[in-house]
Formats: C-alpha cells, structure tokens, sequence
C-alpha cells in the first residue's frame, strides 16, 4: 500500500477552509491559481508515492553511518533527494530571481506535508534547506545571496542549522561556539555542535551549516549570538566546492527513529565562516529561520500521521476477526476501530486545516506587509507545531494499535512511524517551549491576538447556528470558554503562573480551533456528507476535551511546588 | 542511576489504601504480616536494582536470535533468571504443597512490578510460568501437577502460551490447530502459532507449552477449542527432559521493543501433547491464565511507568537549562517539567493502587470463596490491565519529553522504555477488547458490580467532605457523572453502542477510581504532606478528563457508521 497523496483535501481545504483564495488575489501570490495549485499537488503527490514512499523502510533498515570520517547515506536516497531537487520542490517557496518558484507558504506547507508523510527522513533533509534559504534571503549580504541560493535551491548544495551544544539546547543563550575574526572579513569558528540533522551527505556537492557562535565582543545570553554561514567545501573563485573546511561530523546518533537521516555530533576548529546578518544578531535571524521550520516540523508530524493512518486503514479493511455488526466485514467495521481511524482521520484533518491556515498567515503577510496577518501567523505557529506533532504521535500510536499484535512487529511498517515521528514533539523547541512562547511572547499584546481569533471562531459559529444547532452551539461555547481561561491567563504577570498550564492551554486553543475549522467544512459541505460527519464525530467526541485541558490551564503554579524535589524521588 | 524500588509507596498502599490487612486476615493469607511483606518487598527489590536493571539496556542491544534453530538469549538473562528462580519469585503466590510460597497476589503484584520496572523483557519470562502455573493448579490432572507444578515454580522448567494464529488474534475461536488422539491418553497438536513469548531459552532446561487446539469433534468457534501440554522435551518416566517433541521456533519477530524476549512462530508437526482440563472446555482454562495474566500486564505496563520515571527524574535533577523561577535550578523547577513530572507520578500512584487493588480482590476471592470479591476482581481486571498499560506508554513518553532531545537518543535509554512498555497496551488482549469485555461480559450483572464500586468512591468522599472538600467534592462529582454513563451503558441492549464508547468509558473509570485511591492516601496522610500535594495534583488537574471521557462513551454507534468505509478512504 504506497502512499496515497490526500490532493482532495488539500482541495478542499484550500478551497473552502483557509481561504487561499485571498492569497491568490495578492500581487505576490498572483500565480497560485486553482489550475496551478491543483497541478503542484498532483505532481508532488506523484514523486511522494512513487519515489519517496518507497525508501521509507528501506532508510530504517539501512541507517546512514560513519565511516572514516564519512557519512554513507541509506540506499535510495541520494535518487530521491534528486528528485525532489529536480521537481524544484526545495526552492517552492523560494523567491524566483534566486531561482524558487516564489508560490505560497500554504502550497509550500501541503507539498512538504505529502514528501513527509511519504519518508520522513527523506524530507527532512529539503526542510532544512528551505529554513537556511528563508533565513539567507531575509538576512544575508548580496554576497552570500548570490552565491548560496541558487544552489541551495536547485538542490545542488544543502543547508542545515547549528544552534544546540550540549549544555545549550532549550536553553540556546547558554552557548559557547566562538567565532574570531580573522581580518579579511571571514570568521574562526570553534565549538561543538550537537543533533545536527542531515550533517553531511555522500550524494550532495557541498553542505552549507547555518551555525550560531559568539563573537569576542558579544554578551552572555541570546543578544551576544551571531549567525555564519560555515560551508563543508570553501567555495572557490568560481562558486565551486574548493578546499575543505576546518570542520567534521564527530559522531552519529543512534537514535529511536529517522534512522535515515544522519544526526550528527559536529566539531569546528577554526572553520572559516561568513557572518549572516548583524553583529550579535543572530538569534534575529535564527528566529526567521525556525518560525517557519517550526511551522515546517508541525507538518512533519501531520504528515506521519497521514502516512500512519493510510497504513493502518489498509490493514483495517483487510483484516477479519470475528463477526461484525455489518457481519461479516472487515475489523474496520468493528466500533472500536471505527473510533480509533475517525479520532485519526478527524485530528488529522483539523491539524490540516491549523497548518495551511498559519501558511495562509504567513503568505499574506507576506504579501501584504500587514502587522495583523504578521501577528496571526506567529500566534499559529507554536499551535501548529504542537498540535501537528502531537497528532503524529498519537495518530501513530493508534495506527499501531489497529494493528493489533502486527502493529509491533517491525515489518509491518507501523511500528516505524511511532518511532520517526516522536523527535517531532522535541526538535525545534519542545512542544512545551512552544507552548511557553504561546503564553508568554505572543500574548505580549495583552492577548489580543488570541481574542480575535475566538471573536472570529464565535462570529462563524454564530453565524450558522440556525442551520447546525449541535455543532455551532458546541463549538461557541468551548471558545467561550477558551476565552474565560485566556483571560485568566494575561491577566497572570507572573510568567510562571502561566507556564505552569501553558501545554493544557495550547492543545486546547488547538481542540477549539480544530473544531471551528471542521464546522467550516461541514458548513461548505451543506452539513450531509462525509466531512460533516467527521466533522460531527469530532465536534462532539473530541471537542470537550477542551473543558479539562482549560481546568489545567488555570490551575496555576503553586501546587507544582508543593511537593519538594526530595518528596519527587520518594 | 539504577531503579529504586518504591517499597514505601507499596508499603502505604498495602497499609492504608488498599486494605491488605484484611487478606493478612484471612487463614489462607495468615502468613502475610507486615513484617513478612516488608521482608519480601525488600528483597525483591534488591534483586530488582542489583540484578535486573544491568540487564535492561544489553537486553534491548543485543537481541534475542536464532541460530540454525536454536534460540540464542542475550548476554546476562541466564543469571538473571537464575536469580528470579532462586530467589522463589516465580512460585511467589503458587501453593506451597508444590513448592510455592503462597504469598497473596496482591504481593506478587509489587513484586512483578519491581522486576518489570528493572527489565520488562526479563521479567516477562516468569510471568509466563505464573500464568501457566495457575492454569495448571485449576484444571490440570493430578498426574500433570505432580510432575510440572514443582519444577516450574523452582523454575528448572518454564512455561508459555499458545494462542494465537495468524488468522486467529483478537477472535481466539478461529484458531485452527488440531489435536487428534493418539489412542494412549495423549494427542498429536498440529498446527502454526503465532506471537509466543519466551518461545525458547538456552538457558532453562525445557519448555512448556500450553497449547490451544481443536479436538476432532470440537465444533467451531471457542467452545470447541481444548487446552494441552506440549512440552518441548517429553519428561521421561522419571520426569527429566528426554526426547524432543514434534515442535520448532519457525523464526523471532523483529519487534520495536522487549528485544530480549524471544517472541516465536511455532510449528507443532504432529507434537505429542496432554490434554489440560475437560475436552472443549480451553477457553475456561486459558481463562483463568489471562485473568491473572491480565492483571500481570497492567504491571508490566506500571513498572515500566515506574522506571521510565526514575529515570527521567534523575535526568531532570541533574539537567541545567536556563534560569529557573527557584533560581539557577535544575530543569525540574521549570513549571512544564514539574507538570510532566508530577503527571507521572500521580498517574503512577494511581495505577498502582488500582492493581494492588485488583490483587487484594483476587486474594479475598479466593480465601473467602465469596461470589462478590470474585466479581470485583473480574471487574477490576480490564481496568488494572488497560490503565496499567496505557500509563506505561503515557508515562515513559513524558519521560522521553522530559530528557529533550537526549530522549530520542537511545544511549540514554528513556527511548527503550517507550518502545518496551508499547506491546503491553496490545498483548493479553488488546486494550480495546479489555474495554468491551469492562462493558460487556463485566455489566451482564446489569451493571452491580460498577455501581457498588461506584457507591463506595461516594460514600468514601462524603464521609471527608468536611475535612476535604474541594477534593472530596471533585471526586464525588465526578462519581456521580460515572453513575449516570454506567445507567446508560446497561441500558443500551445492541452491545455495539456500548462497545462504540467502551475505551473512553473504561478510562473515565480508571480516571475516577484513581481519584478516589488518591483521596484515601491524602485522608490517610491527614491532608498534609507530599501524597496529599500529589492527590491534589491528580484530582485538580487530571481528574477532570472524566467528563469529556463519559461524553465520549455515550456517543453511541450510530455516529461510526455514517462515514462509509469509502470515504475512510477518500
């Protein structure tokens, strides 16, 4: 059972949903008609299930290693890597006088989203480089620009990020990487660079690392952090790979899952690297760079659960044991396995609808330089990153599950995605980092960002109460609800107070906003058809999670302290 | 940091929540004084931290394998075993006229979930035999007794469980090995079984195989299914291993965890076997295994919550990331660690009051042979398995976020407990099928047994209302809210609306009862100190998940089935 792109629903979706009409109708995004979106997702569909899904299991049975000093890649992926450089998939979103397509962030989010759901590892090697292409375009010199993006975005060279050293993970400021000038405006860049993901290749001509370190001059924490670019290869006079760089993969990880795609311990020894962006500016620039891979990562675990779902349907309607209620059908017609593939397929279809709605938010803010659209798109991202990753991992989980006993056993593939997509909650600021960042700097605004969501999650639910008294009344009362525990929570100065239910708190604005999205649809539907049901299975079994979450989220601080760290180990 | 055995939480448990006095009561138990109980705890685990925990980690890297035919364990579990058996472990709560110790269940539950914290894939071996070595005590013949009883308990033999077929997982009754008698009182089992833990060893002398299987007139389904000894060497007549019996291991799984337990394919060509019990009557012997096998599980999955906490508490105390809100502190005054941690915790001291809860019912049930504890142990069961379980996963998946990005490196070994601990959530019946049996088989009583215990969680918070009301209040609440699910579950006739909700309900029962066994320590604690901060903790922030948990199991069928197996496609 390959990969099945879900192009419908991205359709749908588009269509209907999040509205990428408006981003069509921008002068930017002029391009990202109909005609044109449905041929990109029908194309990426194509090289996802017959190019990508193919090297799923094959990367896990086949991690990449460390040999002499040089990393050897799992069989097949240099032929898929190509493939999606040749489809001009990294660069889609790039802008096109470096050579991208310039489409939307929200097309963008449903290509990455199919790749991911194909293999995993694979796709994490373009996400990295559509990071290192956003961060260069924003931030470096026309220098660097014209050398690094064009092959960034063919696919000829790759980029990764470098910001965690092993005392400095969550905590990035606490990092010791230095970098000293060595007079002909290049930098020595000397540290120790832990996690690195796709460090090195045998399949790609050069590797650039985006690494972060601090000059001689900058101060402790986050503002004494600069930004270089730091290749494997010095380019030479030409553009050309030239000499190697002071430089080395040190070691890879054994890690529970992505076996395919190399984590590295990096080590530089004076490396030569060029500064990206201001002085002491580098966090500025990294922030450019993870906001859009976090919301890159949340798609990531989207798009394992869609792969995770596919699989476990394909077994469910295979698989008999027992007698039915429908006789003698398949155990997908058992109840508890019809519940467990529609929490599936409904969590998957409202984490779609949260990520292509913070591409959207980003492609109009984008096209329209408005501070609100801007605003919008940064509250959505630690939701959508959370709430896709968490997603992946229980949608994995209950793919698993609905294997029953097979599901344990490695070859049946089910196993793999549980594994893959479990870093997702944990790489590019724990699920609980973005949670925190949700709380604290995008309710900076007093909340008020949060509030015109739920004003706008009520006015749509209000405004078709007639037509679907159920659903729109169930999903006005839970944003009402959100909103009670909203303001509770700015009203809270102390940060802590907030934290200590910043992770009920988000996945709730994600509950609430999974439902609006799929009232949406059951709207656009006429409320009969198959989305409005999934919808009302959501609505109505999923949906009051939100009450305990919002319980939690206002619980506060003080009893986290109440029991001491000695009575923790009691 | 190797496991630490949380002998003074079973120690409080026994003492003031779960009532193990009254077993110590009764003559069969007399043996089972505080002292007596004590000794045993700490013994046990001793042999939990000492012996069992080195084997942990080599276990899960170097597998279980079979070379030309034979089964070759991994480094370490033959000493490992060897302790477990000298150390009378095995026979904990076996009669003592073979050999066993007698000792109530309800030790043996602290006592499995020590071992299984330590090493899940070794302890699984023994939990095995005691399953085997209750099925044997009930039904077998006194000529079979007499011969495996006292060499499984002192552990020279070991035992297994056949059920499963390829074809015959969840629906046991579709099983289609034969047994034809071979006209001298034995039969010839023919026939494929699939998922047989511990299969082989080369470390214990023989293997006993307890085998379902069809007799020539069994008709279909499970009720023509008979149970038999297959031995994988024939005792000769002096009960020594003598000639090899017509079976193989076929081949091991490649599992996503508990690598160090052989999980087998068998072939039985004709195995010459004993009958177990009446012809037909199987299912009633293999009963009374799973029951307890059942509740053995749900330790599985605690001990594993148990040492997956440990483990990331002590990373947690040690990990420095960022300025804490007590200072330069560990990572464990951060409010969301503390909330993952305290999570664990709770869930942890919750999980295990209900499976020594479980093993008290069991002990009174059979020391007083009253009808009323043996229904309570049959509805405890389902609760302890598929809580016990579900809190392994949830946990050791906190415990995996709480070590960041280390977590999903395998050295550090938070990742093993994740993939170990995932199987127990499936094998011994899935927990969806522990979930049907809860509201089918468990409520054929039209549903006393739940609410008399849903009368005491009442009457026991009513009568600390005064003392503790917002925690006494909460849990009675949310009792009452049971109450009202209960009624609608017994009244529903077509199995199929009750089994459409029957995993969220069977949760919501867990969440309540939980609650109430963390309300009995915090009024026995006197409403100060750490368990009463960690009931608390439970009842303020967990316990709310009951209401959205009953809105789910009152959903009913209908709204499964009104999205065709289509459009689950689409």
């Amino acid at each position: 059972m390959p990969y099945r792109a879900p192009v419908s629903d991205f359709r749908f979706l588009f269509d209907h949903v999040v509205g990428l009409d408006q981003v069509a109708a921008t002068d930017l995004f002029a391009e990202a008609t109909p005609d044109m979106v449905e041929a990109i997702l029908n194309e990426a569909g194509r090289l996802s299930s017959e190019v990508l899904d193919p090297l799923q299991r094959a990367g896990d049975l086949n991690p990449a290693v460390l040999e002499n000093g040089k990393v050897r890649c799992s069989p097949g992926f240099a032929e898929g890597y190509r493939a999606i450089a040749e489809g001009g998939w990294i660069g889609i979103s790039a802008r096109p006088e470096s050579g991208g397509m310039g489409l939307p962030m929200a097309v963008t989010t449903a290509v990455n989203e199919m790749m991911a759901g194909a293999c995993l590892a694979m796709q994490l090697n373009p996400l990295m480089s559509q990071g290192q292409i956003e961060a260069l375009e924003h931030h470096a010199s026309d220098e660097i620009k014209a050398l690094y993006l064009p092959k960034l975005i063919s696919g000829e060279w790759h980029g990764t990020m470098n910001l965690t050293e092993p005392q400095a993970g969550s905590d990035v400021g606490a990092l010791r990487s230095k970098a000293v000038p060595n007079g002909d405006g290049t930098y020595a860049i000397t540290g120790t660079k832990i996690f690195i993901s796709w460090a090195d290749t045998d399949f790609i001509a050069n590797t650039c690392h985006l690494v972060l370190a601090r000059l001689p001059d900058g101060v402790r924490g986050t503002k004494g952090i600069s930004l270089f670019m730091v290749p494997k290869l010095i380019p030479d006079e030409n553009g050309n790979p030239g000499q190697a760089n002071n430089l080395k993969v040190v070691s890879l990880e054994h890690k529970m899952g992505l076996h395919a795609s190399p984590t590295a311990v990096m080590e530089y020894e004076g490396a030569t690297g060029w500064l990206v962006g201001e002085p002491h500016q580098g966090m500025k620039a990294m922030f450019t760079m993870m906001n859009n891979a976090r919301l890159g990562v949340g798609v990531q675990g989207l798009g394992a659960a869609e792969g995770a779902y596919q699989h476990a349907l394909a077994y469910a309607l295979e698989r008999k044991q027992g007698r039915t209620p429908l006789g003698d059908g398949t155990i997908a017609d058992h109840a508890d396995v019809r519940r467990m593939l529609l929490t599936m397929k409904s969590e998957i279809h409202a984490a779609r609808a949260i990520t292509l709605a913070c591409g959207v938010a980003i492609d109009m803010a984008n096209a329209t330089a408005q501070a609100d659209w801007k605003t919008r798109a940064a509250f959505l991202t630690p939701i959508a990153k959370a709430y896709g990753t968490d997603t992946g991992t229980k949608v994995a989980n209950l793919g698993l599950q609905v294997h029953g006993g097979m599901g344990y056993i490695e070859e049946t593939g089910a196993a793999q995605y549980v594994r893959d997509v479990r870093v997702t909650e944990i790489y590019e600021g724990t699920n609980g980092i973005q949670s925190m960042d949700l709380v604290a700097r995008k309710m900076v605004d007093g909340g008020e960002m949060a509030f015109r969501l739920i004003d706008e999650i009520e006015g749509a639910a209000e405004a078709v109460r007639g037509d679907f008294p159920d659903m729109a009344g169930a999903v006005w009362d839970a944003a009402e609800t959100l909103r009670e525990a909203t303001e509770w929570l700015v009203s809270q100065d102390d940060m802590n107070e907030r934290f200590a239910g910043a992770v009920p708190y988000q996945k709730a604005f994600a509950r609430v906003l999974g439902a609006h999205f799929h009232l949406k649809s059951a709207v656009a539907e006429g409320g009969a058809g198959p989305r409005s049901e999934l919808a009302r299975f959501y609505i109505s079994r999923l949906l009051p999670e939100h009450a305990a979450m919002l319980i939690h989220a206002k619980a506060g601080a003080k009893g986290l302290y109440s029991i001491s760290v000695d009575d923790l180990s009691a």
